[in-house]
C-alpha cells in the first residue's frame, strides 16, 4: 500500500491512511506501507538544499552535491514513515518504520536519481513472521557508497512497485489523490467514466500521453514483474482501477481511453534537402539541445526535397529553433524554411483492443471531422492514434471522440 | 566543532558557522564539525510524534515506540549536517555528511536516551586523508538492533566530545549562543567575568549547580578522555573558555566561580526516630518516587531522636511530601512533624584551588554574614561549599560572594 505526499500530509490523513492499512490487515494480509514525504515537505527540503548551494545573498544555486541534497531530501520520507509506525501501533496494529538503508534498497550511485537494483526483503521477512508489518520510507534507497540514495521526483510509486515485485505481493495499491484512471478526464468532459481495469500497455499510453495518475517509470516496472498495480483515492471508499496483464482485462473493447497534451508545438522544416541521413542531422541537434521530439512526420514534396514535421513541448521551441538554425548555418541541414506552430494540442486515442478491431483510425477520424476539427498531423502505433489539432478544438476533440467510441458505457453494453 | 541549534538555525547562522569551520581548515587542522537540528525542529518533531500517538482528538501521548521516536527526531540533524556540508563545499571546503549510523557512532539499546560505546573513526580517518572534512549529525547512533538511537537532550555536545576522544582531536569546541564560562550569571553582577581556562572538576560542579552553559555528560566524558574542551560563541570572535585538566591551569585561585539554583526547597523531618537504616528508610521512598534529592544534613536533635533536612527542586516537593507521608502512614518511618520551606535558593563557592587554600568556606560565611543574610544549610565537598539561603536574598549572597573572593579581578592580581 502506497500513500503520496497529499495523502500524509498532516496527522488526520496520516490516521486515515492507517485506517486503511488496518483495514487489509484485519482481511489478513501482511502489509507493506510504503510513505512519501508529507506535502510540502520535499520542496521545503529542496528549497533550503538550494539556498545552501548558493553564494551568500545570491538566491538559490542548482549547483550541489547530489550526496547531501539525497541526505537531506530523504528526511522526509523518514519522519513519515516513523508518525505511520506510531499512530499503526497506537490503533493496535503491529508495525514499524524501514529507512531505505535499513531494508536495505540497493541502488546504483545514481544520486538524485538513482535506479533500484536489489531489495533484499529477508530482515523485512522475518519481521512479518513475527506478525510485524512494515512502514517504508519511499522515494530512497542505499547506494554502493553507503550513502543515502533518493530515485527523483515520484519515485515513492517506485519504491512500492519494486517491493511488491520484491516480496512477491499479491498487489499493489496506490493510493493518491484520484480515485482511478478515467476514459478521459473528467474536466473535459462529465461522462468520463472510470475504469475498472486497465493493462499496463494502455496505462503507460495514457501516462506518457498526459495522464498524471501514475509515474510511467513505475509503469513500467509494474508490467515487466508482472505486479497487480490498484489505483485508488485515499479519500474515499470507493474501489479503484486495477492496472494488470492484458490477460486478466476479460473486457473486448477497441478503445479505452482519450488522452491529450493541451500545450504542444508543431514545428515544420519546409524542403529539406532529402539525402541519406537527413534525420539525423536534423533531430541529433535536437537531443543535444534537450529537446524532448514528440511525433515525427516526414512528407514528400517535390523530387529531391522533403518537408519535416515533428511536434514537442511550447516550452521547448526556443531551443529547438536556435538548434536548427545554428546547424544550419554550420552546414549540418539545408532547408527552406522552419516553421512553428505553437497553438497545437495532441489528442490520442488508446486501447489494447485496436490489435483486434479494425477500423479505429477511421472511425476517430470521422468523428473529428463531423466537428469540423482539422488534423494537422497523424501518428499511430499499435494500440494508439494520436493527431494534433488546433488547440482551440482540443476540448471538442475529446468529447467527441469520447462520445464516438461510447466510452461513457461500460465494455459489455458496448461489446454486448 | 560542534555548532548547538541556535548557531544552526538558519542558513545564513550556517554559513556563519562554515566560516569559523573554514577558518579552522586554514589554520591547517582537519576538522569534524558536529551540529544539532536547526533551533525549533527537534521541538516540532518531538510534537509531531506526541501527536502521532495520541487517539484521535486527544491532544498529545507520551506513550510511543521509542525506536520510532529516535527514527523521526534523528531526522533534524540529518538535514543540518546536508546542509552544512553544501554550505562548506560552497566555500571551498571539501566536506561530507555523516549520519550517526554512517560513521558509525556505536550505543547501546536505550532508545532516546542511549549512551554511546563505541565509534568506529576509520572510514572517517579515510576521508581526512583524501582532503574530506566531517560533518556529523549529532544527537544520534546506530543501536544493537541496527536502528537509529537518539541520545537524549544535549546528546550532540555528547556526540561532539566522543567523536573528539575517539579521533584523538586537538581540542573540542562547543559553540554556543554564550561566549564561555563566567564567573558567575552576568545577569546578576556586571562584574562577572569570562574565565579563560577552568579545570574539567570545577565545571562540573558549576554545570551541576546551575550554570548551564555545558551539559555535566558531556564534561565527565571529556574529563574522563581528556578531551580539550572550549566553550565559545557563534556569534563573535573573542577567545572562549578552555575547559581542561587541572595541571593546565597555572592561575592559582581559591575560588573560580559562584554557581546558583534560584528554585529550591528545604524539607526537614522533625523528630526522626534514630536508628540504623533511618536514612535508607526516608530515601528510599523518595527516590521511588522520583525525588531528585540535592543536599542531605543530619542534626542531632535530642536522645534517639534526629531532624533530618534535605533539599530538592521546588517542583518535587508534592512529591516527597506524598512519599514521605505514605512512609509514615505504614509505619517505615517515624517523624512528629514534616515542614516545607519553599522559599529557598542554593548558592555555592567553587574552586579546585581550595584545596590548597584554607579558611574558604569561613571568607564565605563572613562575607554572606556581613550582608545580612542568614545561612540555613551548609554542605561542603573538596572544592565547592553549597549554602541555601532565603531566596529573597540570593542575588545579595552571589554579588557578595562574587566581591569577597574578588572574582572581577583576574588570578594574576588576585595571587600577585
Amino acid at each position: 500500500m502506497k500513500f503520496g505526499g497529499t495523502s500524509v500530509a498532516d496527522l488526520d490523513r496520516i490516521r486515515n491512511a492507517a485506517r486503511k492499512v488496518k483495514r487489509e490487515v484485519e482481511k489478513g494480509y501482511e502489509v507493506a506501507v510504503v510513505v512519501s514525504a508529507m506535502a510540502g515537505k520535499t520542496n521545503e527540503l529542496v528549497g533550503l538544499v538550494r539556498k545552501a548551494a548558493a553564494t551568500e545573498g545570491e538566491g538559490e544555486s542548482s549547483f550541489y552535491d547530489a550526496r547531501e541534497y539525497d541526505a537531506v531530501v530523504a528526511s522526509g520520507e523518514q519522519v513519515t514513515a516513523g508518525l505511520m509506525s506510531i499512530v499503526l501501533q497506537e490503533m493496535g496494529v503491529p508495525a514499524r518504520s524501514w529507512q531505505g538503508w535499513q531494508v536495505p534498497i540497493l541502488t546504483n550511485a545514481s544520486h538524485g536519481a538513482a535506479r533500484i537494483e536489489e531489495i533484499r526483503t529477508e530482515a523485512l521477512e522475518r519481521k512479518f513472521a513475527e506478525g510485524l508489518h512494515a512502514v517504508v520510507a519511499g522515494f530512497q534507497g542505499l547506494g554502493p557508497d553507503g550513502r543515502i540514495t533518493t530515485l527523483g521526483r515520484g519515485g515513492s510509486d517506485t519504491s512500492a512497485v519494486a517491493l511488491a515485485a520484491a516480496l512477491g505481493a499479491e498487489r499493489c495499491d496506490i493510493y493518491t489523490d484520484v480515485d482511478g484512471v478515467y476514459t478521459t478526464d473528467p474536466r473535459i468532459t462529465k461522462k468520463a467514466r472510470k475504469l475498472e481495469r486497465i493493462a499496463y500497455e494502455e496505462m503507460l499510453e495514457l501516462a506518457s500521453l498526459g495522464a498524471k495518475v501514475l509515474q510511467t517509470r513505475s509503469v513500467e516496472l509494474a508490467m515487466r514483474y508482472k505486479v497487480r498495480l490498484q489505483v485508488l483515492s485515499s479519500f474515499s471508499d470507493e474501489p479503484g482501477t486495477l492496472v494488470c496483464d492484458e490477460e486478466e482485462i476479460m473486457e473486448s473493447r477497441a478503445v479505452s481511453g482519450i488522452a491529450y497534451v493541451r500545450d504542444e508545438a508543431k514545428l515544420t522544416l519546409i524542403s529539406v534537402a532529402d539525402r541519406p541521413g537527413v534525420a539525423a542531422a536534423i533531430f541529433g541537434p535536437l537531443a543535444e539541445a534537450g529537446v524532448n521530439v514528440d511525433m515525427i512526420v516526414q512528407n514528400i514534396s517535390e523530387e529531391g526535397r522533403t518537408d519535416m514535421t515533428f511536434s514537442c513541448s511550447v516550452d521547448d521551441v526556443p531551443k529547438a529553433m536556435k538548434a536548427l538554425q545554428e546547424a544550419r548555418a554550420r552546414g549540418a541541414i539545408n532547408y527552406r524554411d522552419l516553421v512553428a506552430d505553437t497553438e497545437v494540442s495532441k489528442v490520442s486515442v488508446v486501447g489494447i483492443g485496436m490489435r483486434s478491431h479494425a477500423g479505429v483510425a477511421a472511425r476517430m477520424f470521422k468523428a473529428l471531422a463531423d466537428e469540423g476539427v482539422n488534423i494537422k498531423v497523424i501518428t499511430t502505433s499499435e494500440i494508439k492514434v494520436s493527431v494534433l489539432v488546433d488547440r482551440k478544438y482540443m476540448e471538442l476533440a475529446v468529447q467527441a471522440l469520447h462520445d464516438a467510441f461510447d466510452l461513457d458505457k461500460t465494455a459489455d453494453r458496448l461489446e454486448g
